[in-house]
């Protein structure tokens, strides 16, 4: 029948799909805190793709158009949305999240609203890794990264790395990042990170002092990827009074923090929940030249190779997987 | 000799200050953290007196001003005092603060810059008064309290019917006020709380289900005025996703809290370090009749019975305990 | 045909309708600015109702609800509705701006998501009148109006006194209000502002100097709600430096002003359209009777006398002008 | 006499001292608005140089240290200080404004608290360039520019250079400058301006679409830099519905601009006087190499030629002339 969905809809021809720890979490477990797998679902929700069709109410978009997918959509323009923080609602729907389907297929549709036009110098692998991308503009903004800020993230796997690249993207002036991997560290470092720290066995209150021993002072911000307890507690010693704390990274259910530490020196602590109005920015920085996220892509399989890839990202191999859903184009 | 302190210093024949449970803590404990009391020290900081002299750079007071004076005065214009937040300067003086000296005395000298004239219809209680009453001024905009607001204060103490007179003095509609004694929620009743909730031994989660049943939904603010354990973690699981808690109430070091369950709804946790900023906006308020903050003075003694003052406020009776430090003057 | 519009629509049998400038206008010259009406247009946009009937994706409402209108509700989900900012939205149906049909009529059909449940304690006026009180909370708010400010509302009709009640629940410690009509300014002086400024043929600059006599200082915010150039070029004089000066009311195309003034003593210049993000605000400070519009409310006709209560409106009798649309129901 | 100032001064050795249009303009015509010199006045406020002698209280800085002079410093710690807005006290002190004396000189005196530590690998040019920029970090700043954003900046001399090189590093996507002067917007684009646009005598809407055009959609921020009527309007016109047009340029006292245009679709209108808080921040960008503002030096002549170096800015040759104070060290 026809639905208000299909008239705001776009059919897609999907290209390039990148593989996130939640995808690979869903496959080996079936579930993610309260989100659990009922029936087959597909996965995928770092995508890109090319316009093939679109509802009658749609003109922002047409067909043989390029775009970045965002994968969350509200279905209601519930009180979050209309505040502008729709990635709170209740109501929407997000890909490859149960019981949504994701986008890891050959066609798929989805609000065009929440489709983004790529120009021309921006590659479907780009327009593919916004998403992880966002997860790093979304928690640097709320953090307040500014101009000449010292800015400390907490993990070189992927999210660390987006959001390192965001932070100077905003305009930090230094950002140290943390790791227990030295191998994870040096592509750190290869993505711009100004100092790495390894991490071994230091208490949290060491790891505050060495990061402050080379940024020169206590940073701003800190940005949390890891979710161990003992790293957010270094964060909280680590960051600046009046300074902001962000996690990214999700541990165990209670965490124990020295919250007075925190809040007598007025450091934040803020939570991120994926994104929202990340997509146009993301993209005015990649046609820009300004952000640079093609080294982030370390693998590629085509679509019929899919389990392999999900073998891959699953051994930690390499930074991000992407998987090729174009037959006639494997390209970037 | 000659400082740059006594050029641009007052001083005041004090009148009015109120003893407040740091008061009481330096006098039973010797020390508070690591603020250690290691030589005699005047008490008191929530005062209000009558300009004597004034320095040769003073141009705002002459003598006979009736002010309102604010403890906390930075000695250096450091990083913090530049971008308006001078609470946080290492540098600050602070009265009964060890090894700053407070203002329960007869006479008192103070930074001019941070002494308020109080006008005709503002009375010397009220300009004591508006110490405490900054605590909640500053913990409600730190939490960002507006227009139409629901609000929960956690703690009927004086620190938690401040913050209840200041979240609605910013426009909150409505506020719950929860305590373990069913007295102290009564004054809250009295001074303005729309709900209140006795606490008994209810989970975190119960808690929090309550007070959403009492405001038809979760509270976009929560104040935490107790530093319970339990009362922190209620108050993250009561608020809004989107909205703030703040935490005014210091507990233990070490905190035990539901930081995924905060985050993931982007409820920031944000603490509180005294104020700044506040005297001028609560002059105006109490000069206008905006706000009543008499009702909190529940007991009065001349200076010479101040150890009476400090067995009363130490019992827990009333509210505030008054100290009338003028032997020709002892009215609010 | 079945159209997403009727989905998330509700049918209401309305109650009361508020006439507003703007309806008076293009009954009477049929254009505001580049909005012409070129075809029949019901007028009205003030409003309330009880639902009737919902659409099939309707959760949130059921018949018999009693309901506040929101007027202006976005068609699509664009950049502007995405950060919050939908009243900025070029889709946005609105009601009464023409080529849009408004709601003075018997029976009418809305978004759902744009009708908000009256609590049983706010009556259908004061529903219909959160439409006016939402352009003081919209103005209020982009001006930053907080705990302890002194403002300044130039203008006494019904958009100036919306702003002086939205200040002064947002915090606002004292507003003058600035009309030629003595009138108009003892209805304002009723309504709760703390002075009143009669102006003759003052220049703004007298203006500003005079209003400053009365507060004691410059107000840190101006509202505008004339448009009068003179009064604009006084807003600026007026406000203190680093306030903000909100142009609620509209004058003619060009305006000559002193920026140089503004801008070297940084105050900010703002407009509105129209508001956003006001009515659950708007009803939770009226259900808990932080604010009372009810004074505004001048004149009732039933639906039949509409020509008449047009007429009235017209002539500028009295305040706002009600129309009640429910011929079995004519109570506020 | 023993002075609070010089228990909290510093003397300098100066170094390098920038020449600014005010510099000239006081040399010429004796006056800027309101400030009149009336008095010999020594000039120069973009300035920087090496600690000789520290007062007694000072504890940051050491006899050695090479600092960049922040010009500005208020002489008391009142309202606008208080809130972090220090640029707007009325009792700063401010170099080379009348009457206070500049810094082109061999040695000069400064509050140490506005006197800022130069790492080794920041040149003293680049320390005094610190002041030009600051002009163009704070109306950024102001401006709100973020990642992502498409900005206007009107004019091409120094003040826009220094605006085009702030938004790129807060971390805006495209920058447009105009300028009527061909060569100037050929620097403009060598410094980094992703378009430029020669005005000739296009009307101001006909700028705004030739903006529109080169970007794909309209500026969220406009800086105009220029303080022409036309300018303005264009700005005005320019700039993106919800955004932010800050005056930099100053024009004749009474400008004529289209208001209702820029209020109704909510393009805020603010301006900037100097700045404050931005000398740390310059100092991290140019330690990390984040911002290069050598290109902006075209000329230098040593301290006994100044009348030269007066005449080659007069004449506007070049962007901006330095000037070495330091006989034996004339390097950058």
């Amino acid at each position: 029948g026809k639905t208000p969905q299909r008239d705001r809809g776009v059919l897609l021809k999907m290209h390039s799909v990148g593989i996130c720890g939640s995808d690979v979490h869903y496959w080996q477990h079936g579930r993610i805190g309260d989100f659990v797998v009922k029936k087959p679902m597909v996965l995928g929700h770092e995508a890109s793709g090319t316009v093939v069709k679109v509802g009658s109410l749609v003109r922002h978009l047409q067909p043989g158009d390029r775009v970045a997918i965002e994968p969350g959509a509200p279905r209601e323009t519930d009180e979050f949305c209309k505040i502008g923080r729709y990635n709170l609602s209740p109501t929407i729907f997000f890909c490859a999240t149960p019981p949504d389907d994701g986008n890891l297929c050959r066609f798929y549709k989805h609000n065009a609203n929440f489709c983004y036009k790529l120009p021309d110098n921006v590659t479907f692998e780009e327009g593919a890794l916004i998403e992880p991308l966002s997860v790093g503009i979304h928690a640097c903004r709320r953090a307040g990264v500014t101009l000449g800020n010292k800015v400390l993230v907490c993990g070189a796997g992927p999210i660390g790395l987006v959001n390192l690249l965001a932070a100077k993207a905003m305009g930090a002036a230094q950002v140290v990042v943390t790791d227990l991997s030295a191998s994870r560290l040096s592509k750190a470092k290869e993505v711009g990170a100004d100092f790495i720290l390894q991490i071994s066995n230091e208490s949290p209150q060491e790891i505050a002092k060495k990061v402050e021993g080379l940024l020169g002072s206590k940073p701003e911000v800190t940005i949390e990827c890891t979710g161990v307890e003992t790293s957010i507690q270094a964060g909280i010693y680590a960051t600046h009074s009046g300074g902001t704390l962000v996690l990214v990274g999700l541990g165990s259910e209670m965490t124990s923090v020295p919250l007075v530490h925190a809040a007598t020196r007025e450091v934040d602590i803020k939570g991120v929940f994926r994104y929202c109005n990340t997509w146009p920015m993301a993209i005015s920085m990649l046609a820009s030249k300004s952000v640079n996220v093609k080294p982030l892509v370390t693998h590629r399989f085509p679509l019929e190779k899919a389990l392999e890839a999900f073998e891959t990202s699953k051994k930690g191999l390499g930074l991000k997987v992407m998987i090729k859903c174009d037959p006639s184009d494997q390209n970037p």
